[in-house]
C-alpha cells in the first residue's frame, strides 16, 4: 500500500454520541480517499485526505452533463471488533459497468479496493457499534473537466466518504406502503438504468415525491416500453413470493443488478427454495393477489437490506394487503442472515465477507 | 436592479486575442452570477462575483443523484454596438418546466432574466465581435445539500457562467453525417427527456462516441418504446423537407422543446411553408428518399443554430444521401434569417430579441 498517501487531520470531529439516533447520509467521517484521473496518465494519485470541500470549477462538466456514476456499499463493526465488508469486489465491478456505460475510463478493481479499506482502516473509529448501525461507504466519480461541449471528459476524480448510519427507513422492518408508478417511467432498455449513474436517481425523485403526497413510502416502477412490466421499488430491487414461487424481474438492461438482489437469490437457492429470475406483470400479480397466492413482498437494497411491503396500490383502485400488512417468513429470513452475515454473527458459508486489517 | 449584488474582479483575465479561433465552452469571462436557495427563504442573495472556483462539500447531492438542470443561450454583438439576447424569456420559461420535472424549486423569470442582463452588462466586453461568435451563457442550478439520502435537495444553487465561442461544429455550415441509432436509447415518455438535465446528456455520449468511431458526426435518435420513431438529432431538434413539405417530431413527452426549433416553425410558416409536427418514422424517411421525395434533413439548436445533415445511415445496410451532400435553400435561408435577427443585421419582426442595457 506504500503508493497511497496518507495526510491526516489536525482536527478531527468529534463522533456521533448517540448511535441509536443516528440517520442516514447526513454526518461524514474525518478523511476522504481520492484518485485523479488524466487523458494520457490514467488514474493517479491515490491519497486519503482530511474531509472536506472540493474545489471545483463552475464549468466542471459533472456539474452539467451527469457524467457521475456511483456505488453503495457498507463497513459492518463485527462483536469481536473485526471490520467487515461485504462482497466489495462486486461493488467494484459494477462500478465499471456503469463507467463503461457512461463513458468513464475503468478503474484498477483491486487497486481501488485495497484504497478502500486502508480508508476505511483510518476511520475505523467511525463505524458505530448500536444494533443496525454501520458505515456507509460511497465510492463515486465525476468528470471535472471545465468544458461546455457535450463529450466524455478527459478528467475525473474518483473518491470515497464515509457517512456512520442508522437504518434506511426509519420505520425499520416495518412493511411499507408502496404505489404503483404509471405516469413516470425509471428507465427503458437502451438507457442507463442497469448502472448507477446520478440521472438514474434525479428523474426518479418526482415519482417518489408524489407518492409520498398520497402516504406512500415508495413507488413500483414498471417496464417503460409496455408499462406493464415490474422493474424495481424505489431504489431497491424487488422481490414476489407467488405460490410457494420467488420471482424477481430478470435483468433485461434496465434494471440495476443489486448486489443484495444477488445475495439473496443464493442464500434462498440455497435453502432449497424455487427462485425464478423473469418478466412479471403487474397484472399477474395482481391476478395473484385475487387468487390469494401472492405470499410475500420485499425490496433488497445495500441501505435497507432488505424492506417488506405490506400494501400495494395500483390505480387508486386495485389496492393489495400482503401478508395482512406484516413481514413474512422469507423476508424475516433474508433480513437475519444477510445481517448475520454482514454483522459476522452467522457463519459465512459463501465467503462473502472481507475482513479489513 | 438594486437587490442584485456587484463585486468587480480586481485581476481581469486576458481576453481571447484571435476570434476567429474560438472554440467552444473552454474560455470563461471574468464574472459570474449566483443566486442561492435555502428550504423556507426561498431563492435569495442574488450576486455577481469574480469567476472562480465552487467550494463544494464532497456529498453535495448534485455529485450523486443529478438533480442538475440548465439553459442554454447567447449573447450577439450587433455591428451596431447594441448587445442582443435572442428570445431570453423561452429558456426561463423552460428552466421552469425542467424544474418542475427535476422537484426543484421554481425561480422567478422576470428577475432572473434581469440579473442574466445585469451580468452580461458587465462582462460586455467579452462578447467577440467576429462573424459567427457570441457570448454562450449557461445558466445552471445545481442540488449542494451534503446528504446521502435520495430525496430532492433543500439547497441549490442557480448560477450563470458565460464563454465566448466560435461555431459549435467546426465543419460550420458543411453538411454532417449521422448515423441512426438502433442500440442506445436517449429518452422515454414518462422520462426526462422534454427538459434540459444532466442526465440526459451523459446517457447519450456512448453512442456519440461509438457514432464517432465510425466517422459520424452524431446519431439519429429513435424513440424508446417502438425504436422506429425520429426524435431528435445528437443534442438538437431535427426537420426534414419531403415533398416540398418540412416533419419535424411531435413534443411528446420525450422529446426537448428547442427555442430554434420553434422560431424555425414560426418563420417558416411566416414564409407560408406548410410545417407539420408529427410522428415520423424510420421507414417512412427511408421510404421518403427512395421514391427521391426526402428533399432537406437539417438539426437545430442554440449552440449550431442550423445544422445541414448531408448523410444518414441507418443499420449500415441504407445509406442516404440528402440533397447530393449539399446545404439545401431551406437549411440556408433558415441559418440566414435566424443569424440574421440574432445579431441584429435583419429586421426582428417577432420581436425577439432583447436589448441589454
Amino acid at each position: 500500500m506504500s503508493n497511497i498517501k496518507v495526510e491526516l487531520t489536525k482536527s478531527p470531529k468529534p463522533k456521533p454520541v448517540d448511535e441509536s439516533k443516528l440517520t442516514f447520509g447526513d454526518v461524514f467521517t474525518d478523511h476522504m480517499l481520492i484518485v485523479d484521473y488524466d487523458e494520457g496518465q490514467g488514474w493517479h494519485d491515490a491519497r486519503i485526505v482530511p474531509y472536506g470541500p472540493l474545489s471545483l470549477d463552475p464549468a466542471a462538466m459533472c456539474l452539467h452533463y451527469g457524467q457521475e456514476v456511483f456505488e453503495g456499499m457498507k463497513a459492518y463493526r463485527a462483536d469481536d471488533g473485526r471490520v467487515l465488508l461485504f462482497r466489495p469486489q462486486e461493488n467494484f465491478k459494477r462500478l465499471n459497468l456503469s463507467n463503461d456505460r457512461l463513458c468513464i475510463p475503468p478503474v484498477d478493481e483491486e487497486f481501488m479496493l485495497e484504497c478502500l479499506e486502508k480508508f476505511v482502516s483510518i476511520d475505523a473509529d467511525w463505524i458505530p457499534k448500536a444494533p443496525d448501525t454501520s458505515l456507509y461507504l460511497r465510492p463515486f466519480i465525476i468528470a471535472v473537466d471545465p468544458h461546455l461541449g457535450v463529450r466524455a471528459a478527459n478528467h475525473y476524480l474518483f473518491m470515497v466518504i464515509a457517512s456512520p448510519v442508522g437504518p434506511y427507513y426509519p420505520e425499520g422492518l416495518d412493511p411499507v406502503k408502496i404505489y404503483v408508478e404509471t405516469k413516470y417511467v425509471r428507465a427503458v432498455k437502451g438507457g442507463t438504468g442497469f448502472t448507477k449513474t446520478a440521472g438514474n436517481y434525479s428523474s426518479s425523485l418526482k415519482a417518489q415525491y408524489e407518492a409520498k403526497e398520497k402516504n406512500y413510502t415508495q413507488v413500483l416502477w414498471l417496464d417503460g416500453v409496455e408499462r406493464k412490466y415490474i422493474e424495481e421499488v424505489g431504489t431497491m430491487n424487488v422481490f414476489f413470493k407467488i405460490d410457494g414461487e420467488i420471482i424477481t424481474p430478470s435483468l433485461d438492461g434496465s434494471i440495476l443488478g443489486g448486489i443484495t438482489r444477488k445475495s439473496a437469490i443464493e442464500l434462498m437457492r440455497g435453502w432449497g427454495m424455487k427462485v425464478t429470475e423473469r418478466r412479471l406483470s403487474i397484472d399477474e400479480l395482481a391476478k395473484a393477489y385475487d387468487d390469494g397466492k401472492l405470499e410475500e413482498a420485499f425490496g433488497t437494497g445495500t441501505a435497507a437490506v432488505i424492506s417488506p411491503i405490506g400494501h400495494l396500490n395500483w390505480g387508486d383502485t386495485k389496492i393489495m394487503n400482503i401478508n395482512n400488512g406484516e413481514i413474512g417468513p422469507v423476508s424475516q429470513r433474508l433480513y437475519d442472515e444477510l445481517t448475520g452475515i454482514q454483522w459476522g454473527k452467522v457463519e459465512d458459508k459463501y465467503g462473502w465477507t472481507v475482513t479489513v486489517k
